[in-house]
């Protein structure tokens, strides 16, 4: 099959096995302008799924670059919440969203990073009531990778552009199993093995997780009714969408003030064209207190500034060394794989799914924030106990791996 | 200079000759997909004249066929309402609009008409509100023609695709006077003749329009207080934009209920990828009563029959035939640049400029509806005769050209 096929085949499974869309569902999809092609297929897709309009929000790279070459810092702080105010109304109208996610990493380069944040904090704060809607799962969504150039650049730096993103196209294939032979079956036993995991954990009824290893001694308190979280999720509508695509992780709700010690991370942060590396993060009362890092710092901190809830945690989330994402042993410099090869931790916003129904997700000390920044921590050197409510301990993952299971 | 540095040139005359777009004002571009570039360069020109921010709705035409292709019929009646609802909060908050109108003549060949007038009629009824505000000028606004291949194909057919393209990029930059030496000093030059024949027209206090000639033998009326229009207008904010570029044309409000008399198009309307061609029709009492066309007449049919005001007049133009655009001796397929060639009139919605300050629109007879189609009558055998109000008449135009000036 050439790349072409395989990405039709990818659309698909996007619409079904990772967004459930349901017949008669609108669908709002974000884009790179570079992504035209795909977007065709997942439009074909959508509407033989029974989809009554496909719109696409296309993201033009080159307009924000422009703007940081030609527009007036006090401008940096306008963002475009008419339009995300447009979306919440397609959403409480039923809409899903499809999030195509093409980076471009080298595209502010030589961009003062103060300018960066202070464009992400306009933009964050224009558009929390739309990034509420899908935290809160109210509408089946999904996030996926798209490989562009700048992105293939990056990571297969060595190889004419070409041959970089077939390479890297491959790669995601690989991990999203869109090359199995039955790519639904696969994904249908993948999703029972984090259902099996989530049930464990679940079971445990745990207070804490401690990470070890690596850099890494961090104490993570789990919230008040705290729900695993794994592969598929309940949307508020009924659906039933895996909302980032590739996913080997299980995930929960930290209690925001509960998180002590210190996080090393294990791979870079890729963000809006600007690569936070190196970071370590000391951890007071749920709150990072001291942040240092080798690249990005600054970016981070303006970051972590934007409100209250950013300098807490919102999610932490298990994966085995051994996922088909880190057997690739390739760092994507993009958090959408990235984190489904290795334990990590979210600054920001929790997922209202990671909390038991009817509880209030204050009270339970989930955190609220307009951020959501995940981190890798997770190697294959790394162990993690479970806290039981007894203080007792339980083995979770030894090595890297689970033993749990 | 390249095609390249003349769009250049274009688009920073777009943003101050067209949009006049005020210091510290949003900026929102629709734009297909394929101009891209040029978009980039108006955003240059937008944050350079003090934009905080500009937003393109990229519009990608594979997507409604996509629609076409697979979707279903009564899918037909959903439209993006919440996009244009974002859209009406970003006017109320003070942006301005540019529509940068590439069209796709060729793109839905083989799909029924009444499809087509389905998807047109909900997408109107859908955006009614955000079209009030352009066509009543609360914003300022500006529409412009781009060459899409798919255009330059239907001008030029016989040349190959790029010299294609490079032919009717140079009628552009020709009639929107960018070739010039200063074209800001040309602009000023020609609105200057527009102003002068506005107010002679206005002067004469008109009760009707009388055009005969090529198959033509309309008489309309024109409403209480009717406000001759040419080149710029005064927007509700105060900036003087000129709304359509090129503009050759100096236009003003019919009477709803007083026109009568044969219509015979010179020209056809090319209407989201469908031609309307050879058409006549026949008025009573301000209604479109009778509809005939060589070509796409179920389409217009179906368009006519969206609303009540569909099938009556909101605009009558005047252009001398010896314009630029009419020098060209080209059908450019694109009301846009055709109706800078000739007299015209619209079905559909008036504009609120054309009416005076103060009076309300509709006791004066302007007409309202969710349309606006252009339709050329004119060409160099036409005679035009003002009717004043005593009855007497006045030569306006022999032979397509003006005599009154
Ligand atoms: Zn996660
Ligand atoms: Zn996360
Ligand atoms: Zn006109
Ligand atoms: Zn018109």
């Amino acid at each position: 099959m050439t790349i072409d096929d395989l990405q039709a085949r990818f659309a698909a499974l996007c619409v079904t096995a990772g967004l459930d869309l349901r017949e008669g569902q609108e669908l709002i999809v974000s884009a790179p302008i570079e992504a035209q092609s795909f977007v065709g297929h997942v439009a074909g897709a959508a509407y033989r799924a029974g989809a009554p309009l496909v719109t696409c929000l296309y993201e033009d790279p080159s307009l924000i670059r422009a703007r940081f070459d030609h527009g007036a810092d006090e401008a940096l702080d306008c963002a475009p919440g008419w339009l995300s105010d447009g979306v919440v109304k397609a959403y409480e109208g039923g809409a899903a969203r499809l999030f195509v996610y093409g980076p471009y990493p080298d595209l502010l380069t030589g961009v003062a990073p103060e300018r960066i944040g202070r464009m992400h904090a306009a933009m964050a704060a224009a558009s929390a009531a739309e990034g509420a809607f899908t935290a809160d799962l109210r509408v089946n969504w999904c996030a996926i990778p798209f490989v562009t150039q700048s992105w293939a650049r990056i990571v297969y730096p060595s190889m004419p552009i070409a041959e970089a993103t077939d390479k890297l196209w491959n790669d995601v294939f690989d991990v999203v199993r869109v090359k199995s032979a039955d790519p639904i079956a696969a994904w249908r036993d993948h999703l029972a093995v984090l259902e099996t995991r989530c049930q464990g954990l679940q079971a445990l009824d745990l207070s804490a997780l401690h990470f070890v290893g690596g850099g890494t001694d961090l104490r993570v308190g789990l919230a008040e009714g705290h729900q695993w979280v794994g592969g598929r999720s309940r949307a508020a509508n009924g659906a039933l969408p895996v909302c980032n695509f590739p996913t080997e992780e299980v995930f929960t709700c930290p209690h925001r003030d509960q998180v002590e010690g210190r996080l090393a991370a294990s791979r870079p942060i890729a963000l809006g064209g600007i690569v936070i590396d190196g970071l370590v993060v000391t951890f007071r009362n749920g709150v990072a207190e001291h942040v240092e890092a080798r690249e990005g710092r600054e970016m981070l901190e303006g970051l972590l500034s934007g409100d209250k809830g950013a300098r807490r945690l919102g999610e932490v989330g298990l994966v085995p060394c051994n996922s088909p994402v880190a057997r690739k042993e390739v760092l994507f410099y993009n958090t959408l794989l990235d984190e489904n090869a290795a334990n990590h931790i979210a600054f920001g916003q929790s997922y209202s799914a990671c909390i038991e129904a009817g509880r209030d997700r204050n009270i339970a000390g989930a955190n609220t924030s307009a951020l959501h920044i995940d981190c890798m921590i997770g190697h294959d050197a790394m162990d993690v106990d479970g806290v039981l409510k007894s203080g007792e301990r339980r083995a979770i993952m030894r090595a890297g791996d689970f033993v749990l299971d």
